[in-house]
This record gives structure tokens, sequence and C-alpha cells, in this order.
């Protein structure tokens, strides 16, 4: 029999979750169908239309209801992300392993308490950081571990969008100081979780925070300081001896998705950007001279598992395909089998080192990662 | 409650079927649940473990079980091509509306047979061309109705891959001749679908068909010729009034999923290509001067029902992920409402094309579509 | 002392034959510095104005001065086409090399002439085929000389721009029937140019030709047939086996310069485009398996000649800088040395394949190239 | 009567200012053609070979030779960097025009010292910084001036090669101390001449220097020490409020002649890569809603001066036709007509922004750009 699920959120990313849970099975079939047990989410009428839709047996408006329930063996945390932290800590507490959502919370305390709570918990523990989960990733991963490329020497990171870059805009909750650091926090981690399966940990940085509008207009016709930073930079030696720099922008015109990756070596490049999902680029040393170039290599069943999903290459995955891989890998997990998760304990660095930055650019001086 | 389903077949487009069924409800959040009862597959030992895996409540090894099924209200054709218009038939005389994968049949005969069952049956039947289903295809489709391109006058369609390019692999059923004519019915369908809802219809075709390879090695080391042809190409003049080539070869080495369309109109062009299946090209000459050029749009939620999958642009949806939009369209249709699908009278009409094509390969002339 | 030149015509390829007579010896150091001796054009006032301006010695309204000029070695073509035939026989007659701009003729007649005064002579006689001259397109032969891409099967061939593309653009010389077919003769022989040094030659053809619009306005205000064909397409077989698509559109929205090559073999395929000219697309059964992708290779010093214009690789060459590459070949096929030029009798060649192509779209049916 | 020239220096650059010294008449038709009266090299026979090649009128071992030449207008300098300073204050006092190549000289010192040479001349005093004569760059200029992008927020400019990726070649010069910084002055300031066109300066910066390698092999079998980095890092803010990223690498596998620019405006966005010279992207908020993206601008006649070169839009200039361009210019500077050139003064400017970003790599703290 399946494990039992319950999901704690059901909007964009609950969505996510419970679409995971109802096709893992299907595409993978190498795993006990999961039982979708119990959604809960703010209101009681919320939960059940929800539930409903997405083929959960109950619904509850209180998600406490859900620690209680022995069926329940799994718990998706896709709530707002002040809530990460108490429910985490409270599901890993009653026995249930969690499968939260990032970012992990809203303070480096609270990213603490949490991994505490997994470590002594024994139970699998993982954060959503679905990118990583992407075939082209993980075979960008196997192209350096099998030396393609060489050593690592230079990297750079880019996430951009425009969800900010309209200067209209009203003034509403992301630009207040309590949201965070502005991209920082929304965007730096994504490309943080990328590096961290790709090459490695950040030691020291030197970052920059930047505001492109220093005023919103308000609703009701004023106007408002912006608080936060959308747009931040940041240079970055890693533990493995590699320069690199990290920029992440929210008030990009014209991106949308991007998660751009340059990944130089001692042999070789690669070069992957998110926007193009299904697509990879490579450059290696080993192609015969006057015939070197980038290369696009296109997603194929080969890059597993991307077989489960669709025998034929060329036909792509989609983003949110991304979320049924990460399910299946915490089921491994869960299985106590190897997994290609963040755990809270790896989502810890990536805390640490979103807020070294943050640091560093108050300071304006180099900051190592604690 | 909603709709009960019985699926034949559990290989690729089984599975691609039975996640659109799983996951349409999930999606969407406006149509009941549909309710997984019935798989069946060639022996009973498959059907049920891949009945188990896909959700479905029962399984069997005789198709006609579910056509005795009153619970039963659709069925998904996801079998062989050469059982479509026996199964196709029979489920429209037992009153079941049907989703049929493509190609319809494996001869005219057959798909008329199949159109004139639907005729008579009153039920829903539709075809797998989920290609149409893409939000990139649906703008351009709007693009193209709100004038944005002015009079579409001449169009290319390339649909490309190279699971025959290996002249190394051995003679299989794929290059017999009674699989078909080779690239015509395994490819030259799905741009014709397209341009069925892009554009309108091909009243007459000059086709050629050609062989990469003229003979492959068999399993048994000696060689044998090959009776289909892996590439071809036509010219063609629509109803409308527009000149286009249609090309197609499925020995194209380096094309993976390509369906690469050029609609050039009296004041624009829009380009796409399946294998980046998340953009469109636009020129348009409503652009100021000197700053024309193609732009490349990311799909995003404004591209409906992107909207349903994620709510933020540029993210990316995947092949699979058609199938389910394609589904909520069967269910509008069955409901009686306004859909996008393409019909057995609209398939029979694709079909007859290709056989016109092959027909003018055949003669050396130009030949009418009837 | 380096060759003595005459140059008829100076409008824009005139001053690209100009710009390539005064800078082959500064670019390749291997020739002796050509003497810009006499320049002709329609009157005397105009050349001598130009040939200031291009630095030629002396300028004439005549062109048939330059006939009895001793000193003159050489003479560049570059009039409109309906002089070609007369002005390249009597240069040939007169002892002259010959340089002329394509298309080689206004009749295939001419054409004849033309190649037959050519072999009388004794003289080098080519054609302007520039676009051949690219390093990528050397590049391309090498690769296929080489048997990277194995046995040639299919090729497409495309050329589109869209001068002619704006339905609103007042009636003018190019649409009358006088000028030629339309698109065929505009475009056409550039790719069979590409072709005949990169595969071979056409066996036979079926072709259709196309009006995006059936008339135009007048200056008038009124409206006129239009009597040639803006767009053509042909269906193809070549005397090496290949089957091939061949398609141009002189009102192609959006399409600049665009020369698209897809050369698909037994072991690889060849893409390329003359708006990236300075890149070509390789995919080559030979890279590792899971690796395989098309790779842009960009133009680099290795790229012979390249290297003579630039010593780094990426930098990029301009559309002008071929016609020098082909000057530097001109005077190699007047040193006796081996070239990489279109012979007037290649260039024969060219234009029955466009005329076999005209017929075949008037007769509807296959033709042979005579 | 022309402008009398002399050029010192015969190598790639030389050879790249003969070319445009030679076709600037020719292309622009509206200046008289300048007389190329003598080249100086280090020794009389390799300058007698090479102005043989390029036309000159006589050739010299000795560069002083020239200043003393009262037929001399305008000295183009394209002799080793060291040498620089010297030639440029020597022609400057002898009343000639200079044009320069870049970098401007191998110390601050001496830039400074050029810089008062140029002032107290009254001389035209230009360095060659062709990449900003790019028709793409001006279009880009045009674009931000018009405000279609609105105000400009954020920047980052890339500028990679790979001529010292190969970690096996052997040590010599370039990765000597004495040689510079390393990719900071190579690279450095390429993009920061297309951001003083294109949007104004840099104010301070916080800068990285990392060497991919730490030593190199010795011809002689041995290691030695690398004495300079490959690769450098920035962020800055502008004089004018934006933030950016500079980023130089000269080890980066695969990039040949990378300079890359992301240009965020509060309406819009800029991209731009010298490796597909002819090309800008332009995304505009002003785009309907849904049809938004980034849009490729081939180089065309209307951004001038392109249409000098060729009077058919995507055909493509190269990069050494961007030298004829700024050969035009700097006889409009002599002219005294507004002319698009970097001269001494902004060139110093540059030179500082460099030491600055040095400067800060070793304090590893913020530095302000003097």
């Amino acid at each position: 029999m399946g494990l039992g699920v319950g999901l704690i959120g059901s909007g964009y990313m609950g969505k996510c979750h419970a679409l995971a849970w109802t096709s893992v099975a299907t595409v993978f079939g190498d795993v006990e169908r999961p039982r979708l047990l119990a959604l809960a989410d703010a209101t009681e009428e919320l939960a059940q239309r929800q539930g409903r839709a997405f083929g959960f047996a109950r619904a509850t408006g209180d998600w406490r209801d859900l620690l209680s329930d022995p069926a329940i063996d799994v718990i998706s945390i896709a709530a707002p992300n002040q809530f990460h932290a108490e429910m985490a800590v409270a599901a890993l507490e009653a026995g249930k392993h969690v499968w939260c959502e990032k970012p992990m919370a809203t303070s480096l305390a609270d990213a603490e308490r949490m991994t505490q709570a997994a470590r002594r918990s024994g139970r699998i523990a993982i954060l959503g950081y679905n990118y990583i989960q992407n075939p082209m990733i993980r075979l960008a991963r196997a192209i350096i571990a099998e030396g393609r490329i060489g050593t690592v020497n230079h990297i750079r990171l880019e996430m951009d969008e425009d969800y900010m870059a309209d200067a209209a805009e009203p003034f509403y909750w992301k630009s207040e100081k309590t949201s965070g650091y502005g991209a920082l926090d929304d965007f730096a981690v994504h490309p943080l979780s990328l590096l961290s399966v790709l090459h490695g940990r950040i030691a020291e940085v030197a970052a920059d925070m930047a505001k492109p509008y220093q005023t919103r207009p308000t609703r009701e016709g004023g106007t408002r300081t912006v608080e936060n930073h959308d747009i931040s930079s940041a240079l970055f030696r890693t533990e493995e001896g590699a320069s690199g720099v990290l920029m992440v922008n929210r008030s990009a015109w014209g991106r949308k998705g991007r998660i751009a990756l340059q990944i130089y070596g001692s042999e070789g490049s690669i070069l992957f950007d998110q926007e193009r999902m299904n697509e990879l680029q490579l450059y290696t040393t080993a192609d015969p001279g006057g015939l070197q170039g980038f290369r696009t290599v296109l997603a194929a069943p080969v890059h597993r598992p991307y077989d489960r999903f669709i025998p034929a290459p060329g036909h792509g995955l989609g983003f949110n395909e991304l979320k049924a891989i990460e399910c299946r890998e915490l089921l491994a997990a869960i299985e106590g089998a190897p997994a290609h998760v963040i755990t809270f304990e790896e989502g810890l660095r990536i805390e640490r080192t979103v807020h070294a930055m943050a640091a560093s650019a108050l300071a304006r001086e180099w900051v190592p990662v604690g």
C-alpha cells in the first residue's frame, strides 16, 4: 500500500504537489501509488473545494489535523513562507516525513530550528528545490563528474524575471522590508541549489543590492519608499576554488523564468538556461579541432528519468513535471535509497549564503559564509 | 460525479492518457474528477500491473469488457494502430465517447468507417492530435485570426526526427510496406493537424517519397530491401489560396521532435518549432521601422490555458501536459461546449491528404485531395 | 606588377568589386596589388565621380573603351543584367579575363553564348557567386568531403527575403514578366551555387511558382496584374542520389538575407543560415551517446582564408568581404592554380536548372535538367 | 586632395588600419581618397614588403621618419602597446592627428601624458575602440536616447574568449605581471568603451581577479607561476545611478569573441553579443500584451552607416569593416564635424576605471573611480 499523504496549502505550489503525488506512480511505475488522504488549507470551504478537485479523501481548515492522523506518513508543506518553520517542526515532531517548499523560512533562526527538528526526528525532510531535478541539470552534473569539462574554475549564475519591472505597479507587500531582502531571497536560493548539486559551496561573497525604483505609487494615489532590493549581485569564491558571480533581478524586463548558468572548466564549458529547460549546451576540447563549438543537447530518454515520462527524445518536459521527479526522489529517500534532494541540512547552508550576501551588501565588504 | 473512464492500452500513449485523466481535474479545477474505472491491455497480467500503477479501479485482458460496463462513459484508445478502427467503431456503437490516438487508422477505408460510426452514434469522437493543444499554437491561431500577419500566402511545414537515421539499425517492421508509406503516415498527419487549426485545408499536392537507405541489415546477418519511405516532401496549394511545402523525414540526424512551421502573411510572419514548444516567433510590420524583427514570445499565463498549469510566465509546459489540455477539450465537447479538437470528420480529411500525397508521389503528378 | 583591372558599373555590385580589387593584396599579402585602371559607367559624369571615389586611374562613359586598352587584363562586369552577355562576350573576344556578376544572363541562349565565348577565348570567365566563398561553406564542403556526415541523402535549401513583401508597394519592373520568372531567377541561383560546391547537380525537378499578390497598386492610383512569381518551390533529385527541396520567396516578411541549408547524411547533418554567416551547425554521430547535438562552430582562423582577414576566432567576416575572397580565387584561376569558383560552364548548368524549374511549374510535371 | 596617411605597424591591427584607409573613400563616397604615404615597421625589410602589399607609397624601418614628412597629416599607431605613448606624444607634437590602437598605454601615467599631449596639440587624437562603431551599437544608443527602454537601471557586461583557456599552453609573456593585470586590461576596456557611448561612467567598483591556473608549464619542461589574472569580475555603480556587473574571462572555453551586453531599463531591455554582431535584441513594453518578447533586429541600411556598405538588410558587416567606419568618424573629427569616437580624454577615463578595478581587487573593498 502506498504512503499516506497530507498536503498543506492548495495554491499554485499546493497544486504542483498534488499533481506530483497523483502522477508519480503513473509516471515511474516502480512505486506504490500514494494515497492522497487529507488536504489542509486556511478555511474549511477552500480546503473542501480544492481537496475535491485534487482528489484528496478528506479536507480540513486546520492543518494540525494532519499531524494526529496516523495514516499520514508524509506531509507536503506548500503554505505561505512564514508558516514553514512552525509546520515543518510540528510535522517532524509528529513523526511525519516533510516535503517543504522553498524558501525554507523567513529567518535564519527558523531555518536552523527546522534543521535541528529534522535531525532529531530521524525523518526525511527535504526542500522543494525542483530545478535540480531537471534531467538537463543531472546531465550537467554527470558531465562535470566524468571530468568532461575538466576542473571547474569559473561560474556565472543569473536568475531574472520581470514581475517587479513595472514601475507603475503599485506598492505591495513584496516591496516591504518584512518580506525579506528582495531578489536575494526570492531568487538567489534557486541558482544556489543548482550550484550545490553541480559544484559545491560558496566560501565568501562580496555583494551589492540595488533598487531600480526608489519609490512606488500607492493604490491610494501617493508614493511609498521601496524597502528592499529588486536587484542583487555578488562576487564569490567557492570552497572548491572557483571564482564566480551570482546575479539576480526581479525587475528585468523580458526575462520570465531565466536561470542562466555558465560553468567554465579547464577542458570545456556548460551553458544552461531554464527558459529552455530541455536543452543544455556543452563545449568540449575533446571535439576535433576546427569543429569545436557549443552543442545543444536536447533532453532525451538517455537522460534519466526523462525516459519515464516520454520514450522519444526532444519532446520536452515541463516545469511542473520536475515536481514529480522530486516526489520520486523523496520516496527514494524515505525508502532509504540514495536520493537527489536538497535536505534541510543543505537548505540551511543555502540560507546562510543568502544572509552572508545581504550582510556583505550592507557592510560593503567581503563576508565569509558561516 | 465525474465521467467514468476506460482506457485501452498501457504503453507510452496509454500512460499519457492515464496522466491526462488523472491530472485534468487537479489542473483545471473546473471539471468533476474523472473516475478511472477500467484499464484493458493485451494480457490480464499486464493490465493488472499497469492498472495498479495508473490508479484504475479494475483491469482486464479483454478490451470488449469495457463496452458492456454501463459506468464507463468514455473510452481512450491507445492500442496499436491496426486496432483503432475496430475498437473505435465498437465503442461508439456501445454508446461510449471515444478519444482515439493518431494515426486514425491504417487504411482510408477504416478511417471512413470510423467517421461514419461517429456520425451515427451521436457521441463525441476525437483524435489525439495533441500538438494543436499547445498554447503557443493557440496563440498562433489567435494572431492569424486577429489579422496580425494579414492574409496568409505561403506556408512551410517540416517534421523531422532521427529514429530511422541509423543505417546500421537492423530492418524491423517500420520498414515494411504493411506498416504504411513511412514518414508520410508517421509524421505528415501532425503538421497537417496544425495546418487544419491554423489555416485551412490542402486542395492539391505534388509529392515525392524517397529512401535514404535502399536496404537495411537484418538481424540474421543479411540485408533486406526497405519497403517504404523515410523521407517525403510535397508542394501544395490550400483551398484558402496559399502555396506551401510539407516536408517530413524520420531519418534526419539531429532532429528529435522537430515540427517547424513557417507561416508567411501579407503583414507578418510566424515561426514555431515543437523542439522549443514554449516559444513562438512573430514578425509584424506593425512594429516601428528600423526596429522590426522576429520576436520570441514565451508561453505565459495570458496564453490560455497555460495559466491553469503555472501562474508565472516562461516556466514551460511539457509535451505530456498537452494531453491534459486535450482531455479538458474532450470534456468540453462532451458537455456540448465549443471545443478545440480534431474530430473524426476532420481526421478523415487529414488522412485523405496523406493518401493524396502518396498517390501523387507514385504517379509523379499533381493530385487533388478528394 | 599587378594585373590591370577594368570595372563596368559603379552601383552596389560595382562598389563591391572595387572594394575587392582594392583590398585583395592587403588582405592576402601573397598577390601583386592589382592596378585599378579604368571604370566605365552609363555616363561620363557618373563614371568620373565614382572612379575618383573608388580610386581608378581613369573613367569613361563607354564600356567598350576598356576592351581596347592593352593594359587591362581583367574586366569586372557589374552592369545591369541585360548587358552581361554582350559585355562578357566582347571582353572575352578582346582577350580579357572576365568576372561577371550573377545572374549570368537574362536568357538561356545568352548564357550559352557566354559559355561558348569563354570556351573559345581560353580566358578565365567566372561568375560572382560570392556566397560559396564563405569560409563556413568551405568548412561544410570539407566536412562532407571528409565523410563526417556520411553519404548525403536529403537536402533542403531556402532563400528568402522580404523586399517584395509589402502589398502596398507600387508595381515596378521587378513584377514585369520581362524581368524574369521572379524569385526563381532572383534567388534560386544562389542556393544552387552552394549545392554545386557542396554536393552536386540536380537531375530532375517538380516545381511550383506562386503569387502572394495577384495585383499591385500603380503609382497612378490604379492596379496592375503582377506578371511573375515572388514565391517558388521545387522538389528535386540529384545526380548523386539525394532527394531535396528548394524554396525561394522574395515576399517573406522578416527574412532579410536568409539562405538556409539543411544537409542530411547517413552519419550527421549540417545546418547553415547566411543571416548568421559566421556560424555553421554540425551534428555528428561520432559524438558520444547522450551528448550528441547540433554544435555551433564559429568562423575561426583555421577555416581558411578567414585567417587572412582576422587572426582571432569568432570576430566575424562580412558579406562584402566574401568578394575579396572571390577576387583572390579569380587571381588564382588566372595564375593557373586550382580555384574555388563558379565558371561560366558551371553557371550555365545553374541557369538550366532554373529554367527547368520554371518549365516544370508551367507544365505541372517533373522535368529533367537538360 | 585626400589626407596624407602614415601607418606605424603592419601586423594584424596595422593591416586593419590599412584596409580602412584603403576602403573608406570607396565605401562612403563622400570623402577624398586618403593617400597612403608611408608605412613604418620594426625593420626596413618588413616595412618594404608590407608597404607594397598594403599599397603605401614608401616604407621605412624608423617610425620617426613619418613625423618629419610634411605631407603626412595623420598617423595610425598599430605598434606594440608599450610604444603607444612615445609614438602618440611625438606624433601630436609633430602636429599630426593620431589614431592610436587600444589599449591606450601600459601605465596610467603614460595615458595621462598622452591625453595632455593631445590637449596641448589641438589635434585630433582618438583610440581604436572599433566595437562602438557597430551599427547595432549605434542602434542601441538611439533606442536608449529615444527612451524606448526608459531609464536604464541595471547593466551586465561580459567579455570572454578562450585564448588562455588551455592549461597545457606553455607560459608566455601574456602571463607575466609586466604585461598587465591580465583579462582586465586585455578585455575590460572594450565593454567599458561600449558603456561609455551607451550609458555613462562608472563611479565606483568592487572587483575580484582570479586565476584559473596557478601555474603553467614552461617550454623547458618545468612550471612557472602565473603572475596575472585571466578572470576578473566587478560590481559597479554608475554616475547615472545604475547598478551593474562587469565580467571578463580570457580562459572561457567556447567563447571566441563574445562581448555580451544586457541593459535593463524601466520600459524595456536590450541584449547584444558581438559574436552575432549583426543582431540586436530588444524587449519593449510598448509591444502589445501577450505578444511581448525579445525581438532580433538584423542590421539593415536604416542603421547607418550600414547602408554605405550594403543596400540590402541582413547581409552582415564584418569585424574589420568597423574599422572603416571608425576611419570615417576620424575624418569627420578632423573636418571639425561631430564624430562618434573615443578620444584620448575619454580613453583616459576608461583606463582609470580599469585601474580602480585592479585596486579594488587587491584591497578587497569598494573603490571610487578617480
